[in-house]
């Protein structure tokens, strides 16, 4: 029996608006950081459970703040008790009835839950001796479906459907298991495409990607209309015809805005169309969606949570479902989503990048491939190849693919090294005002 | 010229959880509490901007927090600047970039904004020697109009169509205003239905509330249907027939459980019922509104922001739109919000009580009555007789009407005692932890 004595945080951040890494259309200058959590207990093990919420810098605090204002909930407690019902676990953070008129469910007190669910989740994939995504696709569907919350979602996903999925999936584990550790996962990467970089950076690093076995590159765009026309243009005649191309707005647009910019893009050959609007606008996605057919919306990176996903699903408003590791109330929550896609036929293809977000989304990938959908077809993973070397089990991404960790836990633990070198302190604070 | 020099922010909280004042189906122990901001400048007339976010108890340290991270966007700045440009004003806090990855648009860091927003109106009425609901019933639609960020809003509400809802208002404001001060504006009262007050309680408070003049009482319901029914009955003896009575699920429901539940209240006369389900779920209300149809679906207390209420305008979710003046981002916001419901001919009924709500948003109704709907027909502001005694205007709520407060400013100012007494701190939290 172990107890949690501890939920340290820290405020990580690293400087990267200096290279213009991650800028597009929104997001100008990020410094991608993350709001640290380690889940520290008594056994003699060592072994502690680590999470993150990715930011870009800005409020990283404010993230930090409301991680701490979980402590009660995990502090004191049984750690097997918390590990051995994940379900009742997660419905402890998320129904804290004082807590949930932050959101509900939604933004800072959302994404904080979501860290430390997914510092419990690796604390327990540690423990088993196996990295996440095996451990979730080894439970039973009984023990999956029990991990999920289901109160919001029933009109479009019951206890049953989500059960029935997990069981007509359940024959084929074994050898999809065997398949990905031979295979991988296929990849894209959006490392060509900021709206920083130069067009010679653009096209140098497309033809890169496609050297190293990338067979989907990403641009943003949504700045202006004639730069977006000319690296479309660009990257096109860089790639050649049969390597995809998607397409990523960071939330742009209007209705009429997105439908009259894509017609623009459609001769070049686009993938998707990804976050043409407001993430909250299921109603305009699904309209964006008719106005830009054939082109396939994606879109979910910032979408809230797994209410939201279900609408957007029943409106049409998506082809491509983008979940993110560190948006919604962590793996839980994911495993909701996967099903509802899978229940509507929706291809996942995570959003990742950032700080560690490659690392901890590519496990949801992989139990949805062996446990949930069955299938790879039409989904890639987001690879872009930053800040790997802050964890100690960077992805490891080779010809077009992610191959599977082996190393238990669930990816999201950053060296200490790291978490030292980079930790935001008042004085880092006031440097940086002063450069 | 003057200089903002301060955000002065504080944690308070009252311990209304030992009353059960403000038990409902999903809030069982709030502690009404306040995230509380100043603006202080330099000028010599002493006068303050003040405003909060209300909150029910744990995760209001959170909230204070994501105030702080605006402190950039506002210390050391041009007083006048900021206040003559408020939409200006809003934007540079809505889109700042990094801030922005946390929400986008919604929860903590949106609530946030929209205090300093609200603390910024109050300092510009107060200057102006104005209550707010006269300083904003005088603006030009022109610039009103400037006021709101129609990004993500065009496809159901243009500029110009907000500017012709102004201009089509405007002949009829002075008459309007004499109105006001003459007869008020209609109130409700949500005092007698607590779930945790007992039938006697219930009864009594029901019929105080006929006494003094009130047209509608709200009963909270979701707990127990047994109960429910109970209740609704032993309310509608003690009112009689002619004394409309809400219902309010505070978010209990899926789709069926509500439908079905109502179907059972139904008989007693019920006059709406308030968040059947989660505020995120604009498809789930637009099936219950049709499924409970005569009875009016109402929301909006919990409804993020501008672009979700659009939706559920679109999608014919509510018959009844409540706004709140602490949950979107602010006065700004929120005359977003009432022109898009003027635009599609809902009535706003204000969600109030908590710390301070009434005093908040009383002065949008006004507002609205003068300068945007024109009308008061089918609207009532909430009233719940709490802790107005802390505020240096209380509301003056009479013969079931809401009397306009003359006082300069936005009603946000809490007494300096009441701040002082009610401040939460390491001790108290110690102390409350203990009891």
């Amino acid at each position: 029996m172990s107890t949690v004595i501890a939920l340290e945080t820290s405020d990580v951040r690293f400087p990267t608006s200096s290279q213009l890494d991650g800028s597009d259309a929104m997001n100008l200058d990020p410094d991608y950081s993350a709001a640290y959590v380690r889940v520290v207990t008594d056994a003699d093990d060592g072994v502690e459970g680590h999470g993150f919420v990715f930011t870009i810098g800005r409020g990283n605090d404010v993230q930090v703040a409301a991680i701490r204002a979980l402590e009660h909930h995990v502090v004191g407690k049984n750690a097997e008790e918390l590990l051995a019902d994940m379900g009742a676990t997660w419905r402890s953070f998320v129904w804290d009835s004082q807590l949930r008129w932050l959101g509900p469910e939604k933004g800072v007190m959302h994404m904080a839950i979501g860290a430390v669910v997914n510092a419990l989740w690796d604390l327990k994939a540690k423990r088993a001796g196996m990295p996440l995504w095996q451990l979730l696709a080894r439970m039973s569907p009984e023990e999956i479906v029990a991990l999920i919350d289901f109160r919001y979602l029933t009109d479009a996903l019951t206890p049953e459907d989500a059960l029935q999925i997990l069981r007509d999936a359940e024959p084929g584990r074994a050898e999809r298991e065997a398949q990905l550790l031979a295979g991988g996962y296929p990849a894209y990467t959006t490392t060509p495409g900021w709206l920083g970089y130069s067009d010679e950076k653009l096209v140098r690093l497309a033809k890169e990607a496609v050297a190293d076995g990338f067979s989907m590159i990403k641009l943003k765009v949504g700045g202006d209309l004639e730069d977006d026309i000319r690296r479309m243009r660009l990257a096109r005649e860089a790639v050649g015809p049969d390597i995809l191309i998607g397409t990523d707005a960071n939330q742009r647009w209007g209705v009429d805005e997105a439908i009259a910019w894509m017609k623009q893009l459609e001769p070049f050959g686009v993938a998707w169309i990804e976050e043409p609007t407001s993430p909250d606008d299921i109603l305009a996605h699904a309209a964006i969606a008719r106005g830009v057919a054939p082109i396939p919306v994606a879109t979910g990176e910032h979408v809230q949570n797994r209410i939201v996903f279900k609408q957007m699903l029943q409106a049409g408003s998506m082809s491509v479902l983008q979940i993110d590791a560190t948006r919604v109330a962590g793996v839980n929550e994911n495993i909701a989503i996967l099903l509802l896609a899978a229940k509507f036929g929706v291809p996942v293809c995570p959003h990742a990048g950032g700080v560690g977000l490659c690392e901890a989304v590519q496990h949801l990938s992989m139990f949805d491939f062996i446990a949930v959908s069955g299938t790879t077809e039409g989904r890639r993973i987001e690879f872009v190849d930053h800040l790997h070397e802050h964890f100690v089990t960077p992805t490891d991404v080779r010809e077009g693919a992610y191959w599977p960790p082996a190393t238990p836990g669930a990816g999201t633990e950053m060296l200490a090294a790291s978490r030292s070198e980079f930790e935001y302190t008042e004085t880092q604070a006031a440097e940086r005002l002063h450069v």
